[in-house]
């Protein structure tokens, strides 16, 4: 009889609710308006030829790689960063090797490390969500291999200082340290270019966020040359797909474009925390394009009440530490205009001003 | 000190031969006219929307599982199937657990096999690349948790009855049995409609090869769905992109052009088998859209030389049991005419003729 490794029966679907998605999404941190139309064009020009070849990766990544000012043996172009996060995994993480993730935060670095057979070691962040430094320096043991931190992070909207995050590669040496930068353009801070980057360090990026490009899946790994060797044996060389890869040069020429829509979040995200808390709602302070509130027990009728408007957002009540939370991701003017204006009849309706405990 | 785990250690890169492919690409075994022009319509349609979205996998498994006559539970897309075999090896090899796989043929299948860090167990196929069943059988241990066969395989053409890999599953039950249909068009035969499919039988299929789609990476991957469910845990929900999601109804439902297209390339590779055989060259029939041909010492004077004459074909001296052989992908008639046109040529001009010892 057949049976998958004992690691995989343990472990859990993640199944995030993609069906029926229907209205203003606001519930995956989407870009709300698109990709740059310069990047639709191209994509509408491609021929039969770009589809029926293997994609070739490598021409793209020196392209890439010279923007960021980095050398391309820095560089991974991956399919989405979920892709990333489990080639870290795969190469780092032998079964019984210690994964340290502070929680609430993206579910995919726990499912991946899990995979490989790894004992995450998860635990709460501090008051607030901030980031605690000091409990993650004393989880670290000569076994860990892996430490994933999103800056900012997701689904709180907390960031740390690449100063700290720093003392914490230089603290585990023996450990990947991966900083998840998928919402750098809305933080506008990163340990990229950071001068002096440990040998551990990888960074995370992603064009499913501010770029409008979640559907094509492209995500950067940088890491040092070394160690991308390593990374890259367990990728397949097809592993990004030809239209991506086409029209990333595209997407990242036309700066203009993503710095535009990034301004427009961050001025909307002012807007609509300002609206929360008139409002009387209890919401955490953001880095990234969505902002976390705290609704209590009826988070569910909140989220159903916004859905009945046609706005989508997300429950997060089942993340750790985010009890009775909803996030709602920030888009453009519109569509925060058309978000506060079903959020104060939402709140009207469900009696919910006042009720709302931090 | 961060060291990547042992087994990746030990892993070589592989790195196909991608860079400079100008001219007529009979070297990777693509469709040499390019998909549907009903593909091609259906993604020069999309719009930023379907960019901007998270990919969604599941309405479009389902009717690809009702194209197929399967149940959507028995079937994953994948990022090609490249990321069938990475997922088969995450749930099924623990380190130490064995995979056996019959040289020579695709390199994936070893490569995530070793990065798994399980004991590959790879020996050659018989006689004229013959299906080694019976030696296969007496390999197959309480360890084997994987056997994978390219049917037909690749580089070699060769394929294997239905009932011999029923009795390769029905002999380890303990063992995921791989059967890799990759070029199952040109060929006819299919265990995945098989009335009697052991639960330890995976079927993979690609829109690389006949559907003229290898740049946008799809795969089908189709088990028993107990086993499936476990295949899906180690799977991002996002790993195919929206473009392949998109256009891949499309694909299925012209059937027209990949029955034409499959037909073509079997008449040519009559055509080519027989002007190999004018020719005084050794080849081996195949059932693949490419025929593997021993040149010899020249192998790569003759790889050059068709080069020169703005046709790339593919050397695999390297590969196990193929010293001196040369694959050559066959594609529209237009393309054979070409491609024998080139090769008399440089018949005449490496003098190969007589030369070339079976």
């Amino acid at each position: 009889m057949l049976e998958a490794r004992a690691a995989v029966q343990k472990l859990q679907t993640y199944h995030p609710p993609l069906a029926g998605r229907q209205g203003l999404r606001l519930d995956f941190n989407e870009n709300t308006v698109g990709c740059s139309p310069r990047v639709l064009a191209r994509m509408r020009a491609l021929d039969a030829e770009t589809l029926a070849r293997y994609p070739d990766r490598e021409p793209v990544e020196r392209k890439v790689a010279r923007f960021l000012g980095l050398d391309a043996a820095q560089l991974l172009l991956t399919n989405g960063v979920d892709e990333a996060i489990h080639l870290l995994c795969s190469t780092y993480l032998e079964a019984g090797a210690e994964a340290i993730i502070v929680m609430p935060t993206f579910a995919m670095y726990s499912i991946f490390a899990q995979a490989q057979g790894a004992q995450v070691i998860e635990f709460r962040s501090g008051q607030d969500f901030a980031f605690p430094t000091e409990s993650l320096l004393a989880k670290i043991s000569p076994r860990t291999r892996l430490i994933a931190v999103a800056n900012p992070n997701n689904p709180t909207g907390a960031a740390v200082s690449g100063s700290l995050l720093l003392q914490v590669a230089n603290a585990a040496p023996q450990a990947a340290l991966l900083v998840d930068e998928a919402y750098f353009e809305f933080h506008g801070e990163t340990l990229l270019t950071h001068p002096t980057r440990p040998s551990n360090l990888f960074v995370a990026r992603t064009f499913s966020k501010a770029y409008g490009l979640a559907g094509l899946r492209i995500g950067i790994l940088v890491g040092e040359p070394q160690q991308m060797a390593m990374v890259r044996r367990v990728a397949s060389p097809y592993n990004v797909n030809a239209v991506a890869l086409a029209v990333l040069p595209e997407a990242l020429q036309d700066t203009p474009y993503v710095e535009h829509y990034a301004a427009e979040v961050r001025r909307n995200r002012n807007v609509l925390e300002q609206e929360l808390g008139a409002l009387g709602l209890h919401y955490w302070l953001s880095r990234g394009n969505f902002v976390l509130l705290r609704i209590g027990p009826l988070h569910g009728e909140f989220v159903r009440s916004l859905r009945e408007r046609g706005i989508l957002v997300r429950d997060r009540d089942s993340d750790q530490g985010c009890e009775g939370c909803v996030r709602l991701t920030v888009g453009s003017d519109e569509h925060t205009r058309m978000l506060i204006a079903a959020l104060r009849s939402v709140v009207e309706e469900l009696a919910l001003r006042g009720e709302v405990q931090a």
